[in-house]
């Protein structure tokens, strides 16, 4: 198996959010996997999926894009160790996917967004400041700036994570599974393209944190940081 | 059975949103129940579940309090047409839970707070207000005057329900279980106490709330509204 990743100018720093949940869920259901290399300008390999973003999946020929497909995909293919565990939990775990993405993810990435152009070679990091300027309307370094303000209502719109964390270990109950990895694969950006700190240290998805990075043998607490 | 529930001045006028979740809950499981009107002041009922707040089950002398735990006593003790179907998915509606009350209930709160007392006798609508204005801030009238301008961050905060109901016919996938009737519940508060529209006539959310309105025979799109 294959999984297309983004990288930064160091190759080995690898920051999406959409990927983190692949290798986590990848690494739950103990198969064995390649990473490969993509950067913002370089997504040829990316067609064979007909897909324009990370990450997409080649599971032998049959190439499948979209984090939430490729954990759907997964769990039909290989059952075993359940990501999700039946139709219902599926259907639950598209909406939590969609507030991962809509709450989570538009929140945090104005807060990293001048450190993610930092881990981008001249070419890659051209490109990212025009299309996300555009989007932001600001400049990197504006939208960042007040990002000691920002991270206020973003610790407040982490209640639900933070209050299930207080009722059990972790977001899927007793033990992890996709929704720990969805949110966890979303702080993981953040955690590799910045030194920003999400959480006071005392919050509970700090604890949970740290046991999500010991997984696996440590798999997430391993991987390189971009600075 | 005995469900108790939160009513107005009308005693047919039951608005509770987490009574809403449960009454669902049992018409999914196919179970008979007796409903309990409770006001604000009069909780003396509750007092055998320990309980200070609405939903109370009382399954024939076992007292069980709050609208998730009572979803998942409902499930363990009749497995039969699950809510959740597994426990990842128990986990994972935890997550849901807490985001529609976290979320929801505290934006709808302010734009239909001086309905709901509106629907209360004087006595109870006097507790109501002095409680309510206190959490507030200001008065009842002064937090629904502006919700014009309140729903509109509302309605962009419901974008994960909108974007799943764009892939999918319920957020439990193929047909309703307990997430759509934690959401669905939750908008009941505001149908039964309140005429504000919470989304624009041809917002996907409308047509799943149509779609739920019927179920059961219509039971939810019988039940009385306040005004």
């Amino acid at each position: 198996m294959q999984l297309f990743e983004l990288c930064g100018k160091d190759e080995d720093v690898r920051f999406s959010p959409y990927v983190w949940r692949v290798r986590m869920s990848l690494m739950h259901k103990g198969l064995p996997f390649d990473v490969v290399p993509v950067r913002f300008l370089d997504k040829k390999p990316l067609e064979n999926a007909q897909s324009k973003t990370v990450p997409v999946l080649n599971d032998e020929g049959t190439w499948v894009k979209d984090s939430f497909d490729i954990a759907l995909y997964l769990e039909h293919t290989y059952p075993d160790r359940p990501l999700f565990g039946g139709e219902l939990a599926e259907g639950q775990a598209r909406l939590l996917n969609e507030w991962a993405t809509q709450t989570m993810v538009r929140s945090i990435f104005p807060m990293i967004v001048a450190d993610i152009h930092s881990r981008l070679d001249d070419k890659n990091g051209a490109y990212f400041r025009e299309t996300r300027e555009k989007f932001l309307g600001c400049t990197l370094e504006e939208a960042q700036a007040d990002r000691d303000a920002k991270v206020v209502p973003f610790r407040q719109s982490m209640a639900p994570v933070r209050n299930t964390l207080q009722a059990q270990e972790f977001l899927c109950g007793s033990s992890p599974a996709w929704a720990d990895y969805c949110v966890f694969g979303t702080l993981m950006w953040a955690r590799i393209a910045s030194e920003f700190a999400l959480f006071e240290v005392d919050d509970p998805i700090m604890a949970w944190t740290d046991k999500m990075l010991d997984m696996f043998d440590g798999y997430a607490r391993k991987a390189k940081l971009g600075y």
